[in-house]
Order: structure tokens, then C-alpha cells, then sequence
């Protein structure tokens, strides 16, 4: 069974190949903030496993919205590990425990590298579909928000 | 810097592996509840739509505590991307939109295989943390309710 | 006594306009919807009946924000019913009781033809009022994600 | 398909005929106290605006009473535009801006008139439908209730 | 010690022999919808899973209103196993696990067989205890609409 | 400035003396009630503090519905004190400390005399109005219930 | 049985006559507010219909309280119909239907004359009981807050 | 259609036989709870009225989950009436008023045999299930708390 | 410290000046309304003192967003005292008590001399920012809304 | 590190010890209501269980206070174990259960004590810091409120 | 329009002095402690920007309370951004970003001067107003709480 | 009177004991976590002092929770000030103003001491009564936890 597109063949085809990305992205954003939710150390550690709590839950929720809009437009999501794994922008975060300033580190490098896609992807949707464009701005406002934090947290 | 361990170095040992198998596959388990809630299709849509979110959800839950209690143990939980894609004991969920029959078969064999592995650690950990033996046992009896449901839905 | 406009006269009647035919096509699926809430039958009853509410839900709040917006620009609105039953895009709901496939289908065919008025206006309106434009890409992206729900679930 | 009434025949007719009018009203009284929330001017605006939109939420919860008791007693109710718009007993509303002054005489008399068709329905369907008359008598309190607060508030 | 009644003796054993039955008749309910909810099985499973528990808890609040009304007359209401088991107009439910088709059918006819004793007892309450009859009439209107909604949901 | 009657002017005048006397008993049964929250001793004192604030919260409730619905029929209500002290029907509570034996005799004869009260004017308003008769139903209910209980919890 | 005094004799006396005509005046404003709710009539109804309920909650919230502190001082307090009706220090609420105007003139001279009582005791509190004297500038504060707030809507 | 178990057939006999027996007991629990609920006399009643229902809503809690587990080790448990009246381990309630300490003493009596049954089937289970331990445990842990409760206010 | 901009240095010079005024405006439109919320008399001071409580919190929720995408894109905001007593847009208030005519003559002048510049800035920043531009409709939106109900209030 | 006191040397050192008395006897009343919440026994068991339990959360909300304003004038409080255990004014409660009417009798002499300590501190702190007499003030009213309620409830 | 003052005028003059800087103070101090929020950078960012925006909301409530108790006494309070930026007591916070370090330097400073000012004022209205008096104690309380916490978290 | 215990006489002593000697650490745990909550200071004093409230809202809640189920196997528990004082198993909290670094230190220590003593106990009562045994092994998943987070944030 196919869903129909609310838009032109190939207005659907860059439009989905923006949401996809910016999907994997999301959804390994919400992993390694788990990941350093736990693996953290150090005098920040409180400060950190809450603020990266509040990092996963943005990123599953604005995951959630990216991936219902690609389904919106008629084209099946994909969000799967081997997807996320091989696909996503991000560095992989190291394994075992890490320090609260290596932590903030990775996030804002992580940041840097996500948001530099978004408004990429704002510029490729904006002649193939503002819907899905409005939704992407939103995404951006909220990451550019959580990276100020980052960055203004720094030593 | 390293977390003292409650445990003997090799009851630690045991008992980390044990929780990070389990983590592994709860991560994967909200990864695919995800991926179907956004792709299945059919006349119980609305209905496998609603129940896929309140497993990712669960599945979510059971990871933080697992994930959580990997750490109190004094050993780092991986919950990366990579990790998760290479290690889970769940068979990969198809791309492309997905039958709701065959949705609710995938997650059937799913369970089975999730709750097999659950049944093993209890056993493993039986001597070496009572503590974590219980966590195991907790989020049996929730996979295990919810792996009834799914059978009793099938056709 | 008359609202001053925010917006150039011909700006003015452009968006209005636009917001209009919107707030009459908003009514009328609130209303339809309640119709099919009540009148359906059918193994998916349940499912339908309840999703129904959702879309009443979602089309009165639409339509408040759409009414508002014409006020807001200096034009009073018109969501009188017969209005509302000259003035939808809307195929007239059939009387009686309804079978569930049936309102499916119905439903599908009633967010096309809401949704292609709506990416017109969009157009209409982007060098009339940026802020009305805004909001009608809102909607338009929820009442897209309604669409791919009624087709992901036809049988 | 069809649902097993209750009633007999005649009484199942009686009692229909008398829901479907006061369902009609109801929506009606529910668009109508919107367009006023929408377009009411002068002092006090801000006042009927909020209450204006009491009564909206209270015509609206009486109406889906008053359609599921008919679907309850075997008979699929009738909310749809045209129906509104052809059968309502109710006074169309003025286009345009509405003065505060005149906005609560339009609703005096609306109260009115939906009013005295409740109290000759609470008689007709007296020998029955004892349930549908207590939910009539439900509804016709709340009404006469809000119609002595618009006459309270005349200048 | 006994509780003052405020009916005659006459009147109040009319009374109490109406919300007596209906007592055992809603307890009932409440035990076999309970029943259908663990043992349904079948493509419409958690849409009556979760229907079914609407049901227990509705049937349950009304219970409750029914003994504490009677207590309210003089008369203690008798709520225990064996009354109920001796005593209910129910058809038994059946052992094992239930076809979602079966449940349905099952609880139209449990639907009508309550609902017809409440009838013949709304007319025996009507002049020994107006208070009682509205609230028999208050509980009957709320079964008739889950009554319909169970006919509804047949293929 | 009147408020027009939704009654004939001798139902009018019949219905309102019935609520009028309602509305006395019921603001003097919240009075005596907050003055035996007050000055209440004895082993059962905390019960019977907290069980008198609930019937003081219901007396209340009761009577702005009374009130509100005296209004309703176009008539203006009177609950001021001394219309209250020198119309209710209730025994004055006596001043000082009062034993939590004496107390809960105290309310057994005030509810006695309400309850016996209302019974009649149930009758009295049967023919004048039934919506008027549906509420002063609705009061009797719960004043019942609270008759019981404490006769219920007397030595 | 008697509730021991923390305060001597002398200074009991004192402060039980302060709280006692507190909760007199506290009582009667807050009939006299329920009764304008019920009666007021004009073009600010509304506005003061809710305002009036706001009065009622907080008269009765500080009576509770000055009547506990009464009890908590060894004296049982006194706010039965009779008590209020013969003690208040507040003019008697008009009869019937109320303009507007003038139950904002009567309200201006109610608060008034309850806060000038309230300004004698605090002084008169003094020197007997500083927790006494405390609840009364806390009743105080929020009587002149409310005293001005009808004295600004003077037209 | 059959529920696959997931313990092996012995186990499953087991342990649903120990399942079954503390749903029936369970069941019965909830309903001479609701039973004195409604029937307890005497200077206690408040209080037991009150906490009789946190014993009915405590016993239906259990119960479910007591039901749920026995389905998801794939049997379909039974809580009809004529199955509880026959099986429960409780001493029938008596019929009529009950005095407040008889009240006492029949929980007492009650609480004891229900615990005793499920420490038995504690050790039952214990090496046929570990899942079913836990939930058993859990359950007597908070029955054992309200027999506590019911002791310490016996006379 | 410094914070690294999303944006190329122009582009976030301009927008960050159409942030920092929007800012300004939005601080001392919060102050105000505060002021008028304490200083206004008249019939309409109820409703206009509840209004303004809402135009307070509007200005405050959106002065946060405002100020914090300010720093999201590189540049500190300024909100203090002096900077908005040099730099707001909007007409001084005047002290002392207003009247309530007056109040709502001065916030319509307020509103669209805010609102001038709002749709100034958005075309400003239409090329430096879509993510800017999209917070300032949304603000202008709002904005919009409040403009139109003050106007529809006037006399 | 030091905290700078509000407060001139000599009065603080007056305020921290009359706050520093009131910690110790409050988190003692936490403590030895805790207990008599556990090993109360006797017909009065459930109201007492409850009731102790709201003393316990109103003695910890207090001491919570006391203890923060004596930080805050730069003093460190002292509400360690054996701080409480030498220097609480109260008297030892007894081992073992506790007869219901010797917990009355144990707090009513409990309230005695801590009530006559603060108001002699309430005297002490008049001329050295109005902000702590005010709060002294406010724990006062509330205890002996709590110590009217024991009274009450003897024998 | 004039409020009447229930002070005598020298009275109202002082009390309304005192009042009218305590108001101004706490404007200002919510502006730079919003100021704060956004522009402190350093490892305890997310620590201060959570903790300023309590400030904020407290200074904020406060601000509110003494500009009504103003009002209340019959004297128009001046909350204006020119009347704060020229009459506040605190030093003007510095633009652009600022170091953890010297946020809470300035932090503590600005208290210090706060408090100074209102200890000041509670014994300039001793004599003219003690219902001010007692709220101006309870803003100091809340105030020297935070001072102290702003000195307990310096390095 | 005495509580039957459900545990046979030398089972219960044993589980006694054990349940006794947590409850006393539990107690000591929150004091000292509402000592140090009160008393640090320093850079981390914040995070700090929100994360020890957390702490003690455990350790009280535990402390309910082991207490009643000591009172629930027939003995009574001893949580007085003297026994902690004495009985504690943690190092006794230092007067005064605690750096930051040293509470973190601290409570490490504390941590280490509890669970130590809880890890026995697990032991001592696995073949006395696996109900108590479930309960300390809850206990010390959760103080593992915690202990986990004070090791991860340390310097």
C-alpha cells in the first residue's frame, strides 16, 4: 500500500532526502546524550546528567516530528540502528566514562555539525516545500538554543 | 576517574555483561517500536500506532534503569548507535512501510527472543547480585505482559 | 466601528479571502467529523470514533486560530451554517449510518481536497502577510499528518 | 447494519424526532455563539468574548449528549451543515461586526426560542422515554441558567 | 442497630428489591468484563482490551451509587460471591480464552439483558421513590450507550 | 430591570417558594455544619472535623444551584443572614463545645428535618416545573446519603 | 470538657471578643457576596458575578481560619445564623434584584466598615497575643486589597 | 488461538494454579470489602467506611495483575462470579449491618488466611517461576501491611 | 568568553539589532501593562485588570525568546532598566491613576507602534535569518491578536 | 567560607539560638510523631496513623524554614542526631506499642512544651530581628492549632 | 477618580514612600537578574541561569504585592523603565557576557542593597501601617534567603 | 496489645533486627543529608543542596517504608532520636559550614557504610522472609544508585 504525496515526484524525493538526514541525525543526537547521561564524570556531573536529559528528550521528541512529516509526504522513514549507525553526521562519542569537560566538548562540536546540515537542508526544501521547511526552522531554533548553552558553559 | 564497584571484581564482571546485553537490546527494542509505529500500515493502524509508542516508551524506561544500574555496578554502559547496531539479539526490522499483520508478527518473534535472553541473565546473575537479579526480573514481567498482548492480537 | 488594519488594503482582501474559505472548510470537517463519530459502524467503530474526536478537536481549534487571524487583520469572519453548507470544498457527508470503511474513505478524500485549497492559499498569501502565511503552513502540516493516518489505515 | 432499539417503533420515532431537533439547535447555537466571539465590539468585548465561548463549549457538549443518546435508542443523528442551516429554529446571525449591546439582545432571544422547543419536547417524549427526558430536562437547566445571565447583563 | 428509613415500609421494600437486582446484575458486569478483558483474543484484542476496561469501571462506579442508595433507604445491600453468582440475569461467561468477535456478542446480549430489567424497574421505583428512579434512569442511560456502541463494533 | 419567567406566573410563584425554603435550609445546614467543625471534641473529633467541612463543601454547592436556579425562573433569591435565621427550618445548634456524641445526634435531626422538607416540595413542584423537580431530585439524593452516614456511625 | 488556653485569662478574653467579631463580620460578607452574585443585575454582570464568588472564597478561607485560631486560643466560636444576623457589623443587603452600581457602592461601604473593626483589633491584639494580632493583619491586607479593587470599578 | 508460553508445561501448571487460587482470593477480597463498605455500622465507620476502600481498591490492583500474568504465561485465567463464590479461601461475609468491630475482626480473620495462602504458594513458584515470585511477594508485602493495620486498631 | 554565531558577521549584526530593539519593546511593553494593571479605575477595571495581566505575560514569555535567540546567534542581549527607558519605542506611560478609556486608547497606540516595527525587522532579517524571522512572526502573530481585542473594546 | 549576617553580632547571636532551640524541638516532633505513627494501637489507630503523619510533614516543613533563616543570618544550624537527641525540650517518647490514648495524652504535653519555648523566643527575638519573629510567629499559630486539635480529641 | 487611603495622610506618605522604592528595587531586580540569565557564560551557566530565573519570578511576585498593597492605599505606584533606571538602588549591571564569578559577586551585592533598603523601611512604617510592615517582612525573609545562598555558593 | 506476626518466633527476631538497624541508618541518612543540605557551601552549593533533598526525600520515604513493614511482622520499630544518635552505623556529620568538596566526600563515605550493612542483611534475611528481603533489596538499588552519582561528581 503506498501513501499518496502531497507533493510533485521530485519535490518528494529532496524534501524526504532532507527529513531523512536530519532524522538519523536526531535520533543519534538522542543516543550519545543518553550515552554521556550515564558515562559522565566530574564536579559538573549533576549539572550535565540533567541538561542531557533534557537534550534527549528534545531530540526524541523533534525525531518524532521529522519522521511523521516524511511519512506525511508519502515516503517510509527510516530510522533503524545499522541506518542511524552508518548514516549519522555526528563523531561517535568514545566508550567508558567521561570527563564533564570532554563532555561538553563533544556537544558542542555535535551541535556544530547538526545544525550546519539543518540550514542546509532550509535552503534545499525552500522552493520544494515550506511545510516541511517551517518544521525544520523550528528544529534549528531549538538546537541553536541548546548549543548557546553548551558553548556558554565551557571553562 | 573510576566508580568503586558494590560488587567482587568478577560478580562485577558477570553482572556487567549480563546488564549491557540487556540494555543493547532494549535500546534496538525502541528503535524498531519506533521505526513501525512510524511505517506499518493497514486497518489497525491507529491501534498498533498507540500500543508501538507505549513499548518504545517502556523500552526506553528499562534501558535508563539498566543503563543506571550498569554504572552503580561501576561499569560504563555502551548505548551507542554502533554498539546497538552490532550486538542486538533482534532480528533487523524491514525498510519501507509495513503490514500491520506483519508488524505484529515481527514483534511477536521479537519478544521471544528478547525475553529467552532476559530469562538467561536471571539465571547468570542469580549468585552474583541480588540487586540486579531483581531489576532483570521487573523488566521480564513487563516484556513478557506485553509479548501476551501482542499474541493475543494476532489474527 | 471598524478595526484598523495591519495590512494594505488589497493585501488585506487578498488574505482575507484566503482565511475565509479556510475557516468555512475548517467548520465543515469539525462538523463531518462529529457526523462520522456518531454514525459509524463497523468492526473499526472504536478506533474511528475515537480518532473522529481527535479531528473535531484539531479543526475547532484551527478554525479559532484562522478566525481570529481575520479579526486580527481588520475583517470580520463568517462561520454561519449556511455559510458554512453554501461555501465548503467539502463533498456533503452522506445521511444514516456509515460503514467504517466507507468513513475512511470519506475522510481521505475530504483532507485532499482541504489540503490542495491550502497549499494554494499558501501561495496565495506569501507577499500579502508573511504572518498569515505562517499560520496556515500550520495547519497545513497538521492536517497533513491527519491525511497520512486515514490512508495508512484503509484496508 | 442497523442498532437494535430500545424502544418500540412509534415511541424509538417520537423520541428521535424530538433529539434530532434539539441536536440542531444545539450546533447551531454553537456557531452562532462563536461567530459573536469572533465579531462582538464595544466595551464590553472582553467580557462576552469569554463567555460567549462558555457557551460554546456547553452547546457543543449538550449537542454530542443529545446525538449518542439517538444513536443509543437506534436512530443515526443529523449534524450536518445543511441540516443546520435549513432546519434550525434559531434567528440567523448578522454578518459582519456585531455591537456588545446587540450581541446580548440576539442571544435573549435565542436562549428563548431554543428553550420553548425543549419544554414541548420534555412533554412529548414524557410517555416515551423517560431517559431521553431526563437528559432533555439536563440540558434545558443549563440553558435557562445562561438565558437568565444574558438577561442579567442587558444595559 | 437499624438505619431510619425515609419510605414507608411498603415503598421501601419495592425499592430495595429493585436496587438489589440491579446491585447484582452491575457487580456482575463489572466480574465479567473484567473476565473478557484477560481472555480476549484476536485482531480487535486492544481495542477491547482497553473498551472493556471502561466498562469494569463504569459498571463499578455505578454499583457503588446502587448499594450506597439502598443503604441510603434502610435496607443493606447484599454485594457478596454466591448473591451475585446465584443471582445474576447475566448469561455466564464462558472459560478460556475468547474470540474478540465472540466478546462482542456476548455483551450485546448482556447489554439487553440488564438494560430490560432496568426498564421494568424504573417503572416499579415510580411511585415508591422518585429519588431512586432517577438515579435508575441516570445508570440506564449510561448502559444504553455503551449498549450501542457494542452493537456498532459487529462485522 | 425583571428577568422574564420561563414559567407561568402561578408555577413561577409555587416553584420559587419551594427553592427559597431549599436555599434557607441549606445555607443555615452549612452554617451549623462549620460551627461543629469548630467546636467539636471527643475521640471521634477529627473524623467528624473532617466529615463536617464535606458536608459543608456539599451544603453549599447545593444551594448556589438552588439559588442560581431561582434566578433562572426570573425570581430574586434571598440567603441573607437573617432571612436564614429566621426561616430555617433546622433546631439551633447549641453554643460552646459540643461532645461528638451530641453532634452526630444533632445532624441526624437536621437531616430529618431537610430531607422531610424537600420530599414535599418534590411533590409541590411536580406539576410546575420538572427541571426545578430534577434538581431539588438530585439534592434529596446526596442529603440522604449523608442522613445515613451518620446514622450509620452513631453508637 | 475544656480546651486549655495559651494565653492567660485576661488576655484570652481580650483577643476571643477580637476573633469573634471577625468571624461575625467574615460570615455576613460572605452571605451578603452570595447573595449580590445571585442578584446583581446591568451591563457589568458578569464581571461582577465572578468577582463576587472571589469575595465568598475569601471571606469563608479567612472565617475558617480566624474561627481555628479562636478554638486554638481555649474559646468555642460562634458563627451560627442568629450570631451573624444579630452581631454584624455590615448594613443589611438590599432585597431582590441589584443594579450594578449599587452593589458596587454597597460593597465600597461593607469593606469599609469590616476594616475599620479590623484596624481597632489589630491594636487592641497588641498586647494580649501576637500570633492573634498576626492572622488579623494577614485577613486585614487582603480586605483593603479588595476594598480597593471596588472602589477603582466606581463608575 | 493460543498464547505460547513461556515457561515450560510443568512450570506453567505450576505456577498458574498458584495464580489462579490468589486471583480467586483476590476477587473475593475486593468484594467483602465493598461489602462492609456499604454495611459497616457503629462509632468507627467513618473510618472503616474510608479505609474498607483502599482495601477494594488495593485487592482490584492486585488482582489484575495477578490475571494478566497468568495470560502472559499463556493460560487464560478465570474471575467469574460462580468460580470466586465456590474457590475463594474467605469465610463467607454475613449478610445485613455490621457492627464496626465485627468489621475488624472478619478483615483480621480474612487477612490471615489470603496470606497464608500466598506465603505457600511463594515457595510453590519458587523454582518454577522467578517472575511470579516477585508479584506474589510484592502482593503479600502489602496485604501483610493492611493486616497489620487491621490488628493494631482492634479494640 | 565567546560565543560562536550560526550566522556570517552581517548577517548577525542584523539581526541581532532587529532582535535587541524587538527586545526593548517587549520589556518596557510587559512594563506597562504592569502599570496600567495597577493604576487603571473605571466600570471596565476588572476586565482590563485581568487583560493586562495577560499582555504582562505575553511580553515577558516572548522578551525571553526574543533575548535568548539573541544569544543563540553570538551577541549578548540588553534588557536593562536604563537601556529600555532610552530606547523603547513606545510612548511614555503616564503616572498616576488612569482611566480606563484612556488605557485602552494608550495600549491600541502601543500596539501599533510595536507592531510597525516588528514587520519592519522581519523583512530585515528575511535574508540573514529564516530562523529569526520565523520567532518574529510568531511574536507579531500574537501581537496582532492583543492589537485587534483592544481596539474591539473601545467605546 | 563565612556567610555575612543582616544582623549586628549580639543579636545575632540572640535570633540564631532562639532559632536554633526551635530547629532541635522541631525536628524532634518530626521524629517522635514518625514513631507514634508506627506503634500507635487501639480504635483510634487509623485516625492517629493519619493525622501523625500530617504532623510529621508540617514539623519537617518548619524546620525547614527555621533552619534555612538561620543560614541566613549566617549562621550554620545544628539538626544532627545527637544534637536533637541532648537538647529536645521533649520527653522521651516510650519504646514498644503505644495505647491510642497515650499518643493523645503524649502530644498534647509534647505541644505544651515546644509552644511555651516559642513563645518566650517570639519574646527574646522582638527587638533583635522582626523577620525571624515573624516567622517564629507563623510556626506558633500553626502548632497550636495542631495543639488544640490533640485536646480536642481526648477522652 | 481617588482611592480613599485607610491610613490618616502623613501615614499614607510615609508608608506609600516606603513602598514605592521597595518597588522599584524589585523591578530592577528582576530585570538584571533576567539580564543575568541570558548573559552569564562559565561552568556554573546552567546552575545561575536556572536559579536567576527563581529570582526573577520571586522579584517579580513581590514587585506585584507591594505595588497593590500601594494602590490599597490609595496612592498610584510608578513602575516605570524611566522611573526604575533612574531611582533604583542597585549598581547598573554591566553589558555583553559576564563570568559566572561576577554574576554572583554582583549577585550579592545587589541583595546586600536591597535588604538594606527594606530593613530600613520596615521600622520607618512600624508606627504608620503595620499590615505594610508585615509585608515588607515577608519580602526581606524570602530576599535574605537568596542573599544568603548567592554568599554560600561563592569560590 | 500485641500484633501477630506472620513469621515464626526466631524468623521474626532475626528480620527484626535486621529491619531495625536499617531503619536507623535510613533516619540518620536524612538528617545528615538535611544537615549538609542546610551547611555547604561553596561553587557546587546549588546542585548540591537540590540533590541532598532529593536524598533525604529517599531516605524518609525508605524509612516509612522498612519501619511499617517491621511494625507488619509484629514488633515495633524504634526511630527515636536517641536510638539513631546511638545505633547509627554512619560517621558522625562535622559542625558548622561544610565545603562542598568534603559533603561530596562525606556522603560517599556514608553511602559505602549503609549499603555495606544492607548487602548483609540481604543475606541474613534470605531464608527468614523473602517479603522482607524484596524490600531491602529495592532499598539498596536505589542507595547504590545515589552512591554512584556522589562517586561521579567528584573532583
Amino acid at each position: 500500500m503506498a501513501i499518496a504525496s502531497v507533493l510533485e515526484p521530485q519535490a518528494r524525493d529532496v524534501t524526504a532526502a532532507a527529513l531523512q538526514q536530519t532524522l538519523i541525525d536526531l535520533i543519534d543526537l538522542g543516543l550519545v546524550a543518553k550515552q554521556a547521561h550515564w558515562s559522565v564524570t566530574g564536579p559538573r556531573f549533576r549539572a550535565l546528567h540533567l541538561q542531557l536529559d533534557e537534550v534527549v528528550e528534545a531530540a526524541r521528541r523533534h525525531a518524532d516530528t521529522i519522521a511523521e512529516r516524511t511519512a506525511a509526504i508519502g515516503v517510509a522513514p527510516d530510522g533503524r540502528a545499522s541506518t542511524v549507525a552508518a548514516g549519522s553526521r555526528l563523531t561517535e562519542a568514545p566508550a567508558g566514562w567521561q570527563n564533564d569537560r570532554d563532555v561538553v566538548a563533544y556537544f558542542i562540536d555535535a551541535y556544530a555539525k547538526v545544525i550546519a546540515g539543518l540550514r542546509e537542508r532550509i535552503n534545499d526544501v525552500a522552493y520544494t516545500d515550506p511545510v516541511t521547511q517551517d518544521l525544520l526552522i523550528a528544529v534549528t531554533a531549538d538546537l541553536e538554543k541548546q548549543y548557546w548553552m553548551f558553548q556558554a558553559e565551557q571553562d
